[in-house]
């Protein structure tokens, strides 16, 4: 193993997206032990390269659900934004949702309020070429064409690893893909039934406590 | 006392950035027992955010130096970003200068690296509407309008309470005016000077230690 990567909301924070102090620790101990982390997560880049910088991880980030990426030398939109809006669009023709914080600033899919549940979504945009992601803190309409796994390919490859030599850690539907390219896949205690079916190991503890079990 | 309100790097940061993690803890302890926290800092809204929600403020937000805050009720752009253009413009004219990081999305003022000296800045840019603020993060051009003091009125004024009854932590030049209005006035111990002179309290410890060790 080589590296970590992580999601974040739910699997290094908790329900209410506060970040766990112990999975802080154990993130930096496994940076000073040689094992870069990388944050894959639904979030704008934004914000999480403030996590990245607050907890100090040096791996790379794969923001907006895969959508836009910074590896080590570049930073790369992959995601077309236009397939979620004409989606996002019909969505809103239909039922009362609103965009998410920032939402100006999310380059490659749109993510809404979950005051709407998930199979309504799926229903509404079903003749519409996006992914329906939900991430149990925002429901996301993503380019299919990217996701969390091809973005973690590409992070991986500037930083001149392979994807089988990473250690994935995750807690929802949206992560499923990053952890089936990694080489050991790991769900924690809180994560969704279908990631944990798909993981090689699941985490004693919940949200960033598991985390911390794992990257030790 | 009824807030505090903290800057974030430098104060609740070690001089890489990373978030201290007896400072989560002292904040996190503050807001359970009634001490809402308010983030007053350089960096931009979306930053800013996510540390908030990640340490679990509920304050409220001064970014970019006073000229984007968040209070309880709405987001409001303060400073007047036509004038740092000016200023920036000027200044590249003269000087080899890079802009942080995300400065796309920064809404009234503008950062840039910090591989140019204050001193060269002020001289070059003394006949523009600025104020130059040199973070040991980052130098900025601000409009002179707005300064952290005055926009963490408004935030307090949407608390319901006075900017008297608030306690302020910070480590820098760009602190001075949220500490000169605030009730209660602490320096960190790496606290430039001036800062700890205009202070009630200086901690003993340094970075988020002393913020800890203040929040007490």
């Amino acid at each position: 193993m080589k590296a970590i990567a992580v999601d974040i909301d739910g699997t290094i924070t908790n329900q209410n997206r506060e970040i766990c102090v112990n999975a802080i620790n154990a993130l930096r101990k496994a940076e000073v032990n040689g094992y870069p982390i990388i944050l894959v997560t639904g979030n704008v880049l934004c914000a999480a390269k403030m996590v990245s910088v607050m907890v100090g991880t040096s791996g790379g980030i794969v923001s907006e659900n895969g959508g836009y990426i910074q590896t080590r030398k570049k930073n790369l939109v992959l995601g077309d934004i236009k397939k979620s809006i004409l989606a996002y669009n019909h969505l809103k023709s239909e039922h009362n949702i609103k965009k998410t914080e920032f939402s100006e600033i999310r380059l490659s899919e749109i993510a809404i309020v979950r005051n709407i549940d998930e199979e309504t979504v799926k229903e509404s945009v079903k003749n519409f070429d996006v992914e329906v992601y939900d991430t149990k803190f925002a429901i996301h309409l993503t380019d299919p064409e990217v996701n969390k796994g091809k973005s973690l390919e590409i992070v991986a490859k500037d930083m001149g690893i392979n994807v089988d030599e990473i250690m994935a850690v995750g807690d929802s539907e949206n992560d499923l893909e990053f952890l089936e390219v990694a080489g050991f896949k790991v769900a924690v205690a809180n994560a969704d039934k279908e990631l944990k079916e798909n993981s090689d190991y699941v985490t004693q503890k919940p949200y960033g406590d598991g985390t911390a079990e794992a990257s030790q």
